[in-house]
């Protein structure tokens, strides 16, 4: 890719005043476009040291109101950054409607300079070019304009550009031990950037190449593609923002058979002793198991989903009450915030992802979307249909990172839910719990039955599997609970060897 | 302190559950009122290695619905947290209007720990004592609720229990070289707790001090605590909330004699020749001084306060155009957000702290507390007659740790805001600029002025000083912003030597 680009053009002062004058205006006014369309856009820079990104971007945000872009520099990641998936550190950075994000360097820092520099080998390398792909693929479905620069120069003009800098007192701190490795090793570098533009050079999100050799043309070309981008997005349909899914495409992932609701025994009761013996025997050994995840820097996510009443929350509290309160989180999902609702809708859950050796524990998740957003109309009819591919790529992610993911649907008849909304509303401390809405979802049993059939159909896999949870008989399903967490947990404390201390 | 406890007192099982039955179901009434009266609590735990503060967090937090609680684990600072004030990574923990925030270790540990082991001076130490006082009095002042809790146990005690802990396998790597440590200078820790505690007792944020070596004795001491101080809050009237002020007081820092608004010049211009050679100049020494305060670690925080249509925008723009976009970041200042509405009225700019190095330009800033929302009545008058001190707190809290903090305000007559407003509204590319809102700030022009000069008059220190720009003139108050800029940036460098790298 990189020798297509075309290293000797240049453009003189007096052309570069007189074009540049012109497009800035045309930028500007256009921001109030991508105010008013609410379209987010990610603009990313890579490219070589000393290619001169950070003029070029200095360049580029002065046309924008600050209001609305954030500029965002990739360093190393930091140790907790280390301790979370590779991607999640750029959820950060996704605009929100409206807003641009400027990045320099991205999510591609972690191929280029991770192959170079901390040897991740090739099936690694292609995993996370894989994740890059999805991620874009995703946000652009979502309606984000990305724009992506790589600005190249040759090696002996990165060379030149180093000695320049080392010889100025004032400059010389600039140029590191590792930049003068990276020139020598220019031509290796030259590869992996060359594989890695191939590999992600997609519709969704190509790149745009840029010789860095003379400034102002780079600055030029930066403005002219950030414009018709820009425009090329605002001018298109929102039916045609998202790659065209004629029906539910959930991924090639190997699914699990699950039953349908109907189908599943809610008869099963447990006795009041039994009961109280055996939640304290499994939160005895969850307690243990806590410490040994810890330990191993395993994460767990754990995801509960429901009937209103089904019993959500007692059954968290039996899980919460045996774990170490600096070690796990729940994480209550309501609607969206406007903040939230101005981004991707994965975008909250990204932001509650643990760190190793943690535990999420989730009440209400990601599923809104084929849920209530399905039912209620929130999303469109192809954003839902989407969603399967997408929250399997999401869970696919997380697991590869190594989490324990584990989904729980509480299972009750409509008659038992009856019984239980009119206890609530008889009892006046909990009459609270019951609102309007509680009944009118209920009124929506049918079309709930139907999305819950989908979901458990098209995302129980081997490695985020769902479980039915017999929550009729409030005591049996709690155990049933603590029971499935403490097996999994088992099973994976079983395969890896502790590396942890103690966090002081 | 520490010695009016009475470690021997203990519960047997039967009496705990029947009284803390009751307890319980009484704080999961409450916390219906604190979302009811939108209270933010805070509820944090200090105490001894061992004694069973995380035991005593879980049994606490299992009370209280995860929707509005959260449990914050203090541990080391990490290198970003460092990068910053030492209170910095706390003003994350504040609570929103009704909801709880627990914290496991609190702001308390950069004094106890730091004294013992990093070796912090007297000095700092009383310094950080009194910053928490302040932060404190701020918190419970805006009507938010603390609790603080320091759990006790005897020497013997925690020797026992760490080893017992130490002999298990599963539990041994919970105690670590460090513990033992501890556990054998545990007098010369509990000098430092005592101090610290007797410092930091104040009537606004009183200590509750438990003996935890009865597990369920401290148990119900906490539920009482909180069951009684929650109340309490709850039941206090909010004129009461707040420190009785009668008038302004803006502390006893030395101020800076500034002109009122009237006695300002606006006669000052510039010719567009020395305007465009003195901004290039400024920017090339601006761009310098950058690199060398992003060396020596030096934070710089700029405010941009003024008139509607003074010319805020541009001037920043000619700041930031000298300035590497990798270290510097624009923050403009609109209505809170409900999330930020929510929360103390500094905990926005708190966040928006630059780390070491880097540089903050607020567009707009938290003089508005002082500004819009005294003359519109969004605080009331005690609210914005306190805002002064701790608004002055804020900064000193900021110039302590290092940073050049620089205050603008852009000046302009009324015939000038006037024809500024109309050459916009006839500019259909700036047209969006102008609002219904200008107009209407525009009629309160006089009240703004009165602000403006008691702002002034009491804001105005040596370490983060007011200065008034001549923005009659666009060029000449540019000229004039970056001129001071250049010259503080210059007195700072020139005091620090360089401790930085590049940040790779």
């Amino acid at each position: 890719m990189l020798e297509k680009i075309d290293l000797k053009q240049s453009v003189s002062k007096e052309e570069y005043k007189t074009l540049s004058k012109k497009l800035r205006d045309q930028i500007y006014v256009l921001q109030q476009q991508v105010r008013k369309k609410k379209l987010p856009v990610i603009v990313l820079f890579e490219g070589w040291g000393a290619s001169g990104k950070g003029d070029l971007i200095s360049n580029l945000i002065l046309n924008l109101d600050p209001r609305w872009c954030k500029v965002h520099s990739v360093t190393q990641p930091t140790e907790l950054e280390r301790r979370r998936p590779v991607l999640w550190r750029y959820w950060n950075f996704i605009p929100k409607a409206g807003d641009f994000s400027v990045m320099d360097r991205s999510w591609y820092m972690d191929v280029s300079t991770a192959v170079l520099e901390e040897n991740i080998n090739d099936t690694e390398r292609t995993r996370r070019l894989n994740s890059i792909n999805t991620l874009e693929r995703e946000l652009t479905d979502s309606g984000c304009l990305i724009i992506k620069f790589f600005v190249h120069i040759s090696k002996k003009e990165q060379k030149e550009r180093f000695e320049k800098l080392a010889k100025k007192r004032s400059t010389q701190w600039r140029v590191s031990e590792q930049d003068w490795k990276r020139n020598r090793q220019y031509d290796k570098y030259r590869e992996v950037f060359d594989e890695m533009i191939g590999y992600t050079n997609t519709t969704a999100a190509p790149w745009h190449l840029l010789s860095g050799t003379d400034h102002r043309a780079a600055a030029l070309d930066i403005f002219k593609a950030v414009l018709s981008r820009v425009t090329e997005a605002l001018n298109r349909s929102p039916e045609r923002n998202a790659s065209a899914e004629t029906g539910i495409h959930p991924g090639s992932y190997p699914f699990l058979p699950m039953p349908k609701l109907a189908q599943v025994p809610l008869s099963h009761a447990m006795e009041q002793d039994e009961y109280h013996l055996r939640v304290e025997q499994n939160q005895d050994r969850l307690r243990e198991l806590h410490s040994e995840l810890y330990l191993k820097k395993i994460p767990v996510i754990l995801a509960f989903e429901g009937w209103d009443a089904a019993g959500k929350g007692g059954t968290i509290r039996r899980v919460a009450k045996a774990l170490d309160p600096r070690g796990y989180q729940v994480i209550p999902v309501a609607s969206p915030t406007p903040d939230e609702a101005a981004r991707h809708y994965l975008w909250r859950f990204w932001n509650n992802i643990p760190r190793d050796g943690h535990i999420s524990i989730f009440d209400r998740s990601w599923y809104g979307r084929v849920l209530v957003e399905r039912v209620e109309g929130f999303c469109t009819e192809n954003d839902w249909r989407r969603a399967y591919r997408e929250i399997n790529e999401f869970e696919h992610e997380l697991a590869d990172w190594g989490a324990v993911i584990l989904k729980f649907w509480l299972q009750i008849d409509k008659d038992e839910q009856l019984r239980r909304f009119q206890a609530r509303q008889n009892n006046p401390e909990k009459s609270w719990k019951i609102t309007e809405e509680d009944w009118r979802n209920r009124g929506k049993w049918d079309q709930y039955e139907t999305c819950v059939n989908d979901m458990l159909k098209y995302t129980s896999t081997q490695y985020a599997p769902w479980h039915i949870i017999e929550a009729q008989d409030k005591k049996f399903g709690r155990i049933q609970t603590l029971q499935l967490i403490v097996d999994a947990l088992r099973d994976k404390c079983g395969e890896k060897k502790p590396r942890g201390k103690k966090e002081d």
